[in-house]
C-alpha cells in the first residue's frame, strides 16, 4: 500500500468516527444524543488509535498536516512529500465526513438546530476570540506533538505506543478541548468543513468560514513549535 | 475444544455480557438504569473483547456470522466450515440472552415498557427508514471487518490485538451506533430475538420481525464489501 | 513475602479502593457524589486489577474465597491451603473496610440515608428474592471464574493477563452488577459486612444479616460450577 | 536531557493536562462544563501516565516531592538529588498552571465563582476538618506509593508498568478522590496554587492558604509511611 493511500483510509476512518462521535451525541433522535463529553473524548481517541494502529507501519500514521510539516521541519521527514501527504489527509477527511453524513442520513432532517449540525463536521470556539482560540490550539498541539515525539523515544513492546498515542488524543481532549473543541489538525477541521459546505445535508446552515483558519494555523503553529523545542531538549 | 464449541461459548458470553449491559441500563430499578451511553459501548465492548481474548487461538474468535461469511469470501476461512460457525453463533447467542433474561429475572415484571424490553435482546431504528438503516450498518459492519483485518497485519505481543479490537467495538459503538444500535452481526441480533420469541418473558411484547432482516443483510453486505475492498488495496 | 501476606494485602487494597468509590459515588458532600455506574465500575475494576498486577507472582491473587474453593475443587490449588487463604482475605476485607471510614470519616455524619452507607460495605439486592439474588451472583460469579480460568489458558505478553482480568471486572459490573450490585466473591461481602457491624458509624443502620448468606452461597456455586465445566469443556 | 528537566518537563505537562481537565469541568461556556468525575479522573490519570511514559526511563518520572522523598528515606533515591528534583517538580508545576490559565483565557472573566476557579489550580476539603483531611491524604498516597513500589516489583512487557500506573491514578481518584481531591503531591497543589496567588486571573479570590499545608504535610507522611511498610513486607 501506498503512503497517500495510507494516509487517504487513515485520514477517512478517523473523521468516520470521529465525525460519527459528534453526530451520535448531538443530532436528534441519535441513541447516544446528550451523552457528554466522556463520549465525545472517548469516540475521538478511538477514532486515532484505531488506524494509527493499522497505518503505523505503512506511512507513519500522520493524518494531520500540522504534525507533517513539523516532522518536516526538524528533518525528520522528507520536504517532498508534504504536498502528496496534505492531499491524501485533505481528500480522506472529506469522505470520511460525507461517510458520517449517509451513516447518520435520517437524523439531519429532524435536527433543526444548525449551529449543532456544523459543529458535526468541524470546531468551534466556546467564546468566539480569535486571538485566544489560536493560542488554545497553539498550546493543545504543542501538547499532541511534544508528547508524539517524545513517546517515539520509549522503547516498549509492539503495539504499546499506539495505546499511548490513543490515551494522549483521549487526555487531550478530556484536558484541553473546553475552549476550542481541539481541532489540533488541519484536516480534521478543513476538510470536513469543505464537505460541509458541499454536501446536500438537510436544512443546514453557513460553514462558519471565518473561523476557519484558526484550526489551521493554531495547530500548525503548535506542531512546529513543539517540534523544535523537542529537538533542542531531547 | 472444537471450532463449533468456541463459537458457541464466545457468542454465548458476547451476548450475556452485551445484553447483560442493555439490561442493566433499562430495566426498572437495575442498579445501573439510565447510566448512558458510555456503560453501554463499554459493556459491549468488554463483551466481544473478553471471549475474543479466550477464544482467538482456538476458533479465531468470529462470533459474527458476517465475519465468517466474509472471509470465506475472500479465501481466509473454508467455506466447508461456514454452517457450523453460523450454527454455533446462533446457539450461542440465543443461550447467552436466555442467561441475560434469568440474570435479570425479577426485574421483567418491574419494567412496563414492551419495547424497552425488546431493546436488550436485538437493535431498533432510532428512525425507521429501512434503506437508511440498511445503510448505517453497510458503513459500520465496513468499518468493524476493514480494521479487525487491518488489525491482523500488524506485528504485536501476544494479546495487545485483542486489546484493539476492544477498543475497536468500543469506538464503533461511541461513534455509529447512534442510528441503529449497531448491531455489526446478524447473530447478535436475530438470535436474541428468536430468544425473545420463545422464552415466557414477563409482559414482553411483539419481536419486531418487520425490522429483523435489516441487522442480518446490512452487515452480511459491509463486511463482504470490507474484505473485497481491503484485499484489493493492502 | 508469604501468600498469606499477599492475599491478606491485596484484598485489603481491593475492599479500599472498592468500598472507596462507592463512598465517593454515595456520601453526601463527596466531590463524586452521584457520578454514576460508569464510576463505580470503573472504581472496582482497578481495585481488583492494580492488586491482581503487584500479587498475582506471588499468591495468584485470590483475594476471593470463592475462587479458592473453586480452584482447589479442581485441584489448581492445595486444599490445605484453602483455609489460610480465606482467612486472609476475610481479615483483608474487614482492614480493607475499616481504611474506607477513615479515609471518608467527616461524611458519614453528614449523611443521613442508613441504607447508603451499609451500601458502601456490602451488598444489597435491587428487588429482593432470595432465589433470584443467588442466581444472579451463580451466573456472573460463573462468567467471572470461567473467563479467569479461560485467560490462564492465553500466552500473552508479560502483564496483560492482568490487564484483560481489570477488563473482566469493569464487564462484569457494566453487565451483570443491575439486580444484586455484583458481589462475585465471600470475602467482598461478608468482611465489610462484618466491619460495618463492628465500626462506630456515624449514624449507622442495622447490617442486613438476612441477605447476608446470598453473596456467600451465591459465588461459591457459579465458581465451582464454572471450574467443573471449565475442564470438561476445555 | 538531565534529571532536571525531565521532572520539570514532566510536572509542566502533568500539571497542563490536570489542571486543564478541571478546568473543562468548572469554567463557564467550556465545552466539558459539568461533565463529571468520570473525565475528571480519566484526565488526571492521563495527565500522569503521558508524561510518566516519556519521562520514565530518563528521571524515573517522580513528579511527586512525597515520592521523592519517600524514595530517599528508604534508600531507593540519592539524598543529594532531592533538592534539585523538587524545585524541578515545583517550577514545573508552577508553569503548567500558567500554561492552564492561558489555554482557557476568555474563560475566566465568564465564571464569577471564585472558589471554582480556586478549584482548579490546588485541591480543597469537601468538609473542612484538617485532621481527617490529613488523614484521607495519608490513605490515598499510602495506597499511591504502595502500589508504585509494588509495581516495581513485577516482570512486564515494555511499556506496560506505566499503564497500570494510569490506571493507578485512575483508580485513586475514583476510590479516594471525594473527601479532599486528592492531591497526593506537594507539587501538584503548591505549584499552581502559587500560580493562582501570582497570576492576573480575572476576578480570583484568595488562594486558601490556611489548607495549603495539609496536601503538603498529608502526602509526605503517607508515601514515607508506605516506603517504609514496603520495605518491611516485600
Amino acid at each position: 500500500m501506498s503512503h497517500f493511500m495510507a494516509e487517504f483510509l487513515g485520514t477517512m476512518l478517523l473523521i468516520l468516527l470521529g465525525g460519527g462521535v459528534c453526530a451520535n451525541c448531538t443530532l436528534n433522535k441519535s441513541k447516544g444524543q446528550s451523552s457528554g463529553w466522556i463520549v465525545i473524548t472517548a469516540g475521538w481517541a478511538f477514532a486515532v488509535g484505531l488506524p494509527a494502529f493499522i497505518f503505523g507501519g505503512i506511512s507513519g500514521a500522520h493524518f494531520n498536516p500540522a504534525l507533517t510539516i513539523a516532522l518536516a521541519v526538524i528533518g525528520k521527514f522528507p520536504v517532498a512529500e508534504v504536498p502528496v501527504y496534505i492531499a491524501a489527509q485533505m481528500l480522506g477527511a472529506i469522505v470520511g465526513a460525507a461517510l458520517v453524513w449517509l451513516a447518520y442520513l435520517p437524523h439531519w432532517a429532524e435536527t433543526p438546530d444548525k449551529g449543532a449540525k456544523l459543529g458535526i463536521f468541524c470546531t468551534g470556539p466556546a467564546i468566539r476570540s480569535y486571538g485566544s482560540n489560536v493560542l488554545t490550539e497553539v498550546i493543545a498541539t504543542f501538547a499532541l506533538v511534544f508528547i508524539i515525539l517524545g513517546i517515539g523515544t520509549v522503547k516498549a513492546a509492539d503495539g504499546i505506543s499506539t495505546g499511548v498515542v490513543t490515551a494522549l488524543i483521549w487526555g487531550l481532549g478530556l484536558s484541553l478541548g473546553g475552549p476550542t473543541g481541539y481541532a489540533l489538525n488541519p484536516a480534521r477541521d478543513l476538510g470536513p468543513r469543505i464537505a460541509h459546505a458541499i454536501l446536500p445535508i438537510s436544512g443546514k446552515g453557513d460553514s462558519d468560514w471565518s473561523y476557519s483558519w484558526v484550526p489551521v494555523i493554531g495547530p500548525i503553529i503548535g506542531a512546529v513549535l513543539a517540534a523544535l523545542i523537542f529537538v533542542a531538549v531531547f
